[in-house]
Parts: structure tokens; C-alpha cells; sequence
């Protein structure tokens, strides 16, 4: 591979204290399925930052698989669950929640974050008993698909107008790092722990081989739950693998630092480019950017960086994405901000 | 933990050459979802191994997922799988199967293997067409869940009956190595790829930290099966964690001097049982034994190793499982057998 | 159709006295879905008859709809229900419970009855937390599909075993009327009513042309039960048509006379076999019947009367099934008796 | 009821000569689950309209049911339907489709109908393999959920391009019967299994008490076709209720006479509106029309005719949904239309 990859956050392994602590764990004797220490202490760990002793904390292997068995596990047979269009769980996971059962009924906006208005036009659509489904659980992504983060009084609004509502909220951290990490963030663990029903904490997309954390806030939601993972292929037989990871990116701040990274060798990309006169899709304060180039400096910056083109904008211009990580070094950020030029 | 684990071959983390090669290819830059050189190198191995350049070869993290996505993707709606009562996807798995729709017909046996008889019986009951289900596919396990192992014949035999039956014979090898490299055994990785339409190759009970790698040997059930594994949750972003292991795992013919290793650990023990006079519940040429010992002796052992209790025999004697690994030591195996003392 | 029709009691169309309600309100303008009035008055009957004015009843099509629809809308995704293996939902439903995602424990025994022993092995037997299903309801059908009946005694046992053990009881009526008309039978509707969680009125096998009255009374398990109704396809848009055959066989005591009927030729059938030397499979004091007669003489009874070969028994003799019905009539039930002789 | 339903087609119980004919049959003896005479000339009179001996026809009770049986049964678990927003089975089956385990890609648009250059554009967007369903279906009604009908070169053209990319044509006849009765209507029952893969006529909504006749035109579809409807409670042991009604509804050309009375109802009242001066919230050539009235207009009306309010245009109009019937009187019509006054 000759182009250095700026296409996601998932090109490199893991951070290197994780391995170590992985190598250094390897040979003692564990028990499986999660009843491993390290998974006790990373529990614990989780717990602490989020301040709710009473959640239920369990570790799986992917967001797909998160998404799809906390949405089975949570809804019954009749109920659906409302999303963004552009929400992973409706376009990204080859139908994974639709092959658990269920529907989703999606909002069209255009930054990809859900507003209590677009729930209340889904809701009121959803009167005619019982001929058509029952939204029950609202799903959102912070960061989004689209990179934009949610402030506290958006989500406050949110939890307060589910629980009115009598919907779950369920938030899909896969890049809740970036988002935590972001200039625009003034939402912590434990605010999110207290908004929500259920919400994941990523480790793949921040320094981690894989891993999510599901953190089950709402007590009733908390039971039975291991069936679920077991009955989706998700229990680990040697769960310490994902407990030891975990156990890494929540000491020494390194979860939150690794995000910080990632976001900030976005933001110096993001500023030269704005400084250069380029506009973006849409303002994304996280690791991921979207600028709008001139299709031939597109092709200039293809020789040397791997970047997906996301749109067109125009017959000369369109809009990519750009993905940086906790891998992201500062030599290749300089090196592609000294190429935005035709 | 102070008790040395007896109790399954899970117990530890990985083999030190795996955690190397994690390590040395940790920084590399590589697409995701599969498509890395690791996970190609791998494929390129265990192709040239079961002599199949055709199969396809995907990774996955394990056998409840392995199993629940190969049933689901090869049955239509009305149709079923034959297992034995005992076999994994029946009893051990919570439902995963049933979850995505199939029923489950159970052959009752003593030794957890099938035979063409039972088969035969299955579909001998199945004939009120359509108020029944359609058996379509043999599952078997390889070695079984109580450790006993296939010879080549019976391989053959099943081989032939479901070809003339037009059923799908899918093998789950969660425990392949130890099968493989059974003093009984008389398969090949390549007999097996001949005589399946599916089947897969355990990595987690055989040194890796986790991943299984199913081999579709039939072209017909190919097409689209990368769908399945995203739908399922089972499409991991940095699907390199899995290569690297494969890698590993199939270079300088690890994955068969681990398994060789377990067994031989087993053996051991098990011929000293015999010695001292103590009979088993069935004979298991593999990495998992079944003695029946006095109760006394079994609180005795109890103190110093785990172990599951399987079965009460009578009043006075049960069964024991004890299960060996890549990573159990000839010390702890000495210091065993010289327990086997009232 | 020379042959004159034992083997099932849905050879006929409808009591006449249901064509005649169907014809005499057909032009009345209702409302869809259940909400008509004679849907109405059906209920009212019903909640009369079960002495459970909070009871909650809908009417759908058939059996397996109503199996499918109660078991799914009342387990969770880990949750299983046990059966006697030869329960229809286990054998002759083509998998429809699994279609919707659970596991059922069959129970091998030999009189179609499901007991608390049976039982209390399944859940002894379910206790990997959570490796295994989570056993939640036990099914029941009264009379069984081998023509047994429930005592009173043996419901509340059940009935008690499950509330202590927190299962679900849930009885298929399919052929209910035919249980209680039996001569063997001590309970009244109202007593099933009290003692299960939900149950099912059959129409169909009793008389009507299509119909199963479903009674839930467990008032957790009411809860947006139309929903389920709807999303399986259960929703009739002229739900009249099962309301006026509910209301036609809940007056006069049609249900009951129906079902006497269909008994008391059947028994005046067994009654002559047993006289002429023949034994039974098994007792079956309902509308199915189950002698084990010489194969010479089925050959010629086969020339007169339809029936089924249910079992061989040795090489001379078989058990054949008969079975009565709401419409056969005396003269045939002669007929039958006088050709028992070799 | 005092008022006069003008809300749906479904009212009132059946045309006259189908119960007459259910009851000419009734004591007839036949076989159950669809094998009975009268479904078999039922079948024959529908394969002579169809101008199709090879297709399959099977008999469900409802519309609901017919779709989730012949979606779930023609697509694998990672393949999607594509369907008009305003699609029955998106919006009013209580998440049916979903439940069988598959998503539905909606198409926005005015009028009901799904054009080819809608499905490109769905094709285009989930090229992203496999991270995304497989659209593999498209689903239309005729006469749609608004009351358009196709034209039979929307119809060819639809057809020719699902064929051309790999896509089944699944056409939902729920209201087949008034849309072929439409004055602009061009297409004959032949045209539509020609055109199609599956298909089905309903039964329901044009003058039996229930029942929609699947007609499957693709072999590749047709296999083991009936596993399916027992799987999903569908077949009914009693099929001879269904096989009456669609002998009575294919003889003497009863069928297409209820549609074009119904539509001829609908008409008359259509063309008054217009001659008033009022419009439309669409041209609907069928039996559902969609005037806009003055809300004072509609509040008379309310006082003598059942109808829904469909959509509030502005302060001071709405627009109303008034379904006409196989069994709306002329004297109603008549009347209605002397209301349409301020």
C-alpha cells in the first residue's frame, strides 16, 4: 500500500499499551465468556467515569453487532425504531436489524442528528392501531455518519421527550470518542449514561482491535440480556481479550486521548483547508471531514492519499471525506495540507 | 486463581507466536472488512492445505456465529437441520439457530455422533409434505461435544447419503485440530474439504485469541455469503486481527503440533486413569476425557484442579470432564495424574 | 368422494344454523377488523361461558395462526416453550414457532400429556445461564392430538407448577369442544379459563368453517396484542365472519351439542370394537379413536371408509386413527360397526 | 348503523351467489388443505383467465398474509423489496415484511405508482456490497393504495426492466379487480401474469367474504411453494371455503361484473364532483376517489355518510377518501351526490 490511507479509522491494529497489556496478560488462566478479571476491572473502570454503579456493562465485538442485538433485546415483535436515513443501523447493516424482526422508520434531515420534532411527525404518523407499527425506541449516533456531534441541550431534549413519550433512547457510540473529544462537546460519559436507555462506548474506531461496551442504563432493560449475546454469536469464549482492551483505553485517560488525537490532526486539515477558500458539506467538528475540492485537485491529492469521494457536487467540484485516527501521525497531516493547492 | 483450570481449552490467552505476529504487523496500514494481505495470506494457506482453490474462506470470531450464519444463509424458511441432540447448535447455543427461523431435528445417541440410519429415520418421519418442516442439512461436529472423533469412512458414508438425499453436510470443527490430530483419526483438512459442502476451522479452542474460519466448499451456497456476515454482525472492520491469526496458525504447521500437543496431554492422563482401574463414560480419543471416578477422589482433585462434574453415576461415583489445550503443561499433567490416588 | 370420510372432522363445510346467521346478516354494513357487532356479541357470549369478564378475545383463522401468534407475541427472543413431542406446534406446523425465532423442549412421553415432572426435568436440564434457551411457557393441547384428555386435577397441577415456576400455561383448544364433552372430562370452560394464561376456542374441528376464538387472561399479556394480530396476517378486514359463527355457536349451546355429538359416535364405535376383541394404542375417551386392528380387516374396511394407517404393530395388525365428527351421522357410525368382522 | 359507509370496500358480508353456493356445497364431503373439487375448479377457471397453465395458484385468506408469504418466501435473508412509500406492505401491515426478516426500500413519489427510473435510483444507491441489502423485488398494487391503476406500458416497461436487472415483479391485486374495471384500464388478467412473477387477485374487496388467489408465474418460484403457507398459518384444513368463493367469482364473469359496478358507483359520484366545481387531491380511476371539499361541505355530508378525512388541504378544505363497493346501492349514490351542496 503506497497511498497513505486517510479513509477511516480502522486502516491500523491498536494502540501499542494495548498490545502490551494483551501480551502481558496471555498466559494466565481466565474464565470465559466475560467472567475474566480484566473484564471485571474494565467494568469497573467504565463504571467510574460514567458515575452509575447500577448499569450493566457488556462487551461485543462490533457496532453492527451491538446495534442489532440491543434493538432485539429491547423491542417487541410489533415495535420499531426510529432513526436518521443516514443512521448506520439503516443503510450500513445489510438489513440487520429488519432480519431481527423490525422496522425502522427513518428521518430525513440534513446533518444527521434527530430532533424531537422529526419523533413527533413519525409518532403522529403512527396512529392508526394497529395496522401499522409501534415506534418505541429512538436510535442515534454521536459522532453521526456524517461526523456532527450533539450538544448537552440537544440530548437532554431528546431523553426528556423519549421519556414523555414512553420511547427507549439508544445511542450508538461507535465514534462516541471523537464526539467526546470535540472543540463543539460539552457532554460527558456521564451525561450520556443519564440520557440515555442504552448507549455503546466505541473501541474499535479509538485505538482498540474491537470492541464496543454496551452500558444498559434503564434497569429494566438490564435483564436476561446475556441470553441475547449468546444467542446472537456475540459471547466470547475468551472474553478477555475484549475486558484487557477496555481495561487499556480506560487507564491513564488513554480512550479519551486517542480520540483527541484523531480530532485534532482533523481540525488542522480542516482549517488549512478552510484557509485555502474551500467550503465543506456540512460542518463536522469530529474525525471525520468533508471538504469540497475541485475535482482536479481531487486527482493531485489521489496520488498520494486514500480518501473516498462521498459526492458530486458539480460538473468540477465534489465532496470527500476525510477519516483521521488515533494512528494518524503529523508528519502525513503536513504533508497533505501542503498538497491542497492546484 | 489458584486451582490449576482443567475445565476447557479457553483458558489462557494465545499462542506467543500469534501475539508476535499481531505485533509485527501492527502498524501496517490495510483495508478493512477482510480484504487485508493477512487475511489473503491466510485464505492462500488453508486453500493450499484442504487442496480447494475454489473454496471460498471467510473469518469469523466464533462458533455460535459461524454456525448461526452458514444455517441461516444455506436454509429457506421451511426448511431444517438435523443434528445430534448433544451438538452444539442444540443445546449450547440459546436458541441462535431457532432465532434466525430453522427448527432443529434432534438424533438421540449415546456417542454424539450421526449416522445415516438416524438420518434416515429423520426423513423417514418427515413426509406429511408441507404440514412439516423440510430436513435440508446434517450438522455435525468434529470432534464432537463429548470428544469422540469421525474415521474417514464414516466421513464417507455420510458424505454419500446426503448427495444422494440432497441434504447440505456442514461439519462444525470448533474443535477440528484436536479431531485431526486424534491417534484415531484418518482425515486430512483436504478429506474433509471433500466430503463437506461446508464446514469450519477452529481457532479459538486451538491457540488463537479467537476467529474460526469457515470454508464453503460448495459452489452454490457461495454466492452473496459476505452479506450474511455483515447482516449478522460478523463483518469486523479490522478483519486483519483474524489473518494475522490464521496466518499464523497455518504457517510451520502450528495450528496441527498445538492440537497434537492437547491431545498428547490428554493422553496421558487418560492412560494413567485406565491404569489405576477407572473406567470412563465413553471413550474420547481427543482433547476432552470423561472419567468416572469416586467421589472422594473427584473432592480430592477438586482441591488443586478444575473441572466440570458431568454426570452422577450412582451414589458413590461421577463423571468428570476434563479437557486439555495448546497450553497445558506437562508439569500440571504429572502433578495430575500422580493425584489420581485415593 | 365414494369412500365415506373418518379420518379428520373437517371433511364438511358448516353447521347448518351458521350458514343461516351468515346469510341472514350479510347485507348489514359493519365496521372491518373485528369491530362489527356480532364480533361483539361473540365475545360477550364467550366471557359469559369462561366467567372472565376481563378476559380478552380475538378470533383468527386456524390453529398454527393461533399458536404462532400467541407464542410469539408472549416470549422474549431467548425464551422457549415446552411441548409434548407429539404437540402440533412441534411436528405439524412446519416450523412455524421457529419461524418466529423460538426454540420448543419437547417432552417424549407416551399419552400426549404434558406433566410437572416433564417439565421440571426441562428446566433442571436448562441451567448454563446463558448458554441455553430460557424455558417460559408450556404448551398443551386438550384434547391432545391423540385423542387424551386433561382431569381438572392435572390442569391445576400444571396450572400451580407454572405459576410457582413463572411459565406461561397455554392450551390449544383446536379440539376443545371435543375434550370437554368427553365422558372422561371434570372441567368447564370457566375452569380452563381460570387455570391458563391464554387459551384457544376451536371452531374449525367443531363445526364452523374456519375459527379459533383466542382468550387471553393473563392481563400482562394483553397488552397490544392486535398489533400481533395484524403484523402475522391474522387481521380479517371482515372480521363478521368469524364473529357470526362465534355468536352462532356460543347460543343455544351449539359448541357444546356439536362436540357431544361428534363423541358420542365415536364412542359407540370404540364401544363395538371393544366388544369384538380388539384393543386400543392408547385410550382416547374424545372424538379421535386409535384400535389396533388385523391388516385383512383394515383392506376391507378401507373399501367403505376413509381412515388412517397410523402405526404398524407387528406384521399382522395396525393402529389405525378414526375420527368422528360435529356432522357424522348414525346411519354411517352402523354402517362402520357392522363391517367389523372378519 | 345509521349512517351509510362510504369507507371501504369490505362492509358488508358477500355477494349472494357466493353464499349460495357455499351452501349447495356445504354437506359435500371433500379432502382439506386446498385439495378439495372446488378449489381445483376454481384453479382451472383462474388458469383459463390468466391464459397461464404452468402457474400455481394457492388461496389465502387475506392480503396481508398473501405478501408476507410471498416475500418472505422468494427472497434470502440479505435481499430487500423495493415498494412505493405509500405501499401496503410499508406503511399499514404492522411491520409484516420486517418480521420475516426483510427490509423494504421506499419510493417517494405523488401517485402510488413505482416507475423504473425509482427503482435505478434505489439500485444506485446500494452498490456498497455487502454492506447494504440487496434490493431483489419490486412491489407494486394495482389499483394502488390512492386508487391510480396502471397502464399497460407502465406495466411492460416495469417488467422488462426487472427482468433486465435481476429483480422479481411481485404485484399486489388486493383491489385487481377494480383496477381492471377501470376506464383506463388496458390490460387483461393474461397481461398481468405475463408481466409478472408472482401476483395475486383479491378476493376480499370484490364480493367474498375472504380470500386472495396467489398466482405464481415463475417456476423458479413454485417450489415448495405450500410449505410456506403452512409455515405461516395460512392454509386453511377447511380450503374448500376459499376454493367456493373463487368458483363463484370466476363463473358467469362475476368478478369483473362486481368491480365495474363498484367503479361505475364511484364514477357517478366522481363526475358530480367535478360538475360542482370541486377537485381532486389525485385522478384515481378506480373505486377510491379523493375530492376536496369545503369543511363545512364535509361536516353535512358526515351527518348521512361514513367516509374518512384523508388530508387537511388548507384552513378551510380537506380532502376525503370515499370507497364505493361491489355491493353500494344506486339509491345511496344517488343520494350522496343530491348532498353535495352548501
Amino acid at each position: 500500500m503506497e497511498k497513505y490511507n486517510l479513509m477511516n479509522d480502522y486502516s491500523e491494529g491498536c494502540h501499542h499499551s494495548i498490545l502490551e497489556l494483551l501480551a502481558e496478560t496471555n498466559d494466565n488462566q481466565q474464565d470465559g465468556y466475560g467472567e475474566d478479571i480484566y473484564s471485571q476491572q474494565a467494568k469497573k473502570l467504565i463504571k467510574k467515569e460514567i458515575k452509575n454503579p447500577k448499569a450493566e456493562i457488556y462487551f461485543v465485538t462490533g457496532g453492527t453487532q451491538a446495534n442489532l442485538i440491543v434493538i432485539s433485546a429491547m423491542l417487541k415483535p410489533h415495535e420499531s425504531v426510529i432513526s436518521a436515513e443516514t443512521g448506520h443501523i439503516n443503510i450500513h447493516e445489510a438489513g440487520a436489524i429488519e432480519a431481527t424482526g423490525h422496522k425502522i422508520n427513518p428521518i430525513y434531515n440534513n446533518d444527521g442528528k434527530v430532533k424531537t420534532q422529526d419523533i413527533q411527525n413519525i409518532l403522529d404518523e403512527h396512529i392508526t392501531v394497529p395496522h401499522m407499527v409501534k415506534p418505541k425506541m429512538v436510535y442515534i449516533s454521536n459522532s453521526t455518519e456524517i461526523g456532527t456531534v450533539y450538544k448537552k441541550n440537544e440530548l437532554e431534549k431528546l431523553s426528556e421527550f423519549c421519556k414523555k413519550n414512553n420511547l427507549y433512547l439508544f445511542l450508538d457510540g461507535a465514534r462516541l470518542g471523537s464526539a467526546l473529544a470535540s472543540t463543539e462537546n460539552d457532554l460527558t460519559l456521564a451525561d450520556v449514561s443519564k440520557l440515555t436507555d442504552v448507549f455503546y462506548i466505541g473501541g474499535t474506531k479509538n485505538g482498540a482491535l474491537l470492541g464496543e461496551a454496551i452500558v444498559i442504563n434503564n434497569k429494566k432493560l438490564q435483564e436476561d440480556f446475556p441470553f441475547q449475546l449468546k444467542q446472537k454469536g456475540a459471547l466470547m469464549s475468551k472474553g478477555r481479550l475484549l475486558g484487557v482492551q477496555f481495561m487499556a483505553l480506560f487507564s491513564n485517560n488513554l480512550f479519551f486521548d486517542l480520540a483527541k488525537h484523531a480530532n485534532f490532526m482533523a481540525k488542522q486539515i480542516s482549517d488549512a483547508i478552510k484557509q485555502k477558500g474551500y467550503s465543506f458539506l456540512i460542518e463536522s467538528p469530529s474525525n471525520q471531514i468533508f471538504p469540497i475540492f475541485p475535482n482536479i485537485l481531487i486527482s493531485k491529492l489521489d496520488e498520494k492519499f486514500g480518501f473516498y469521494i462521498w459526492k458530486k457536487i458539480d460538473a468540477e467540484n465534489s465532496a470527500v471525506r476525510i477519516v483521521t485516527s488515533w494512528a494518524t501521525n503529523q508528519k502525513i497531516v503536513n504533508e497533505f495540507i501542503s498538497c491542497i493547492e492546484l
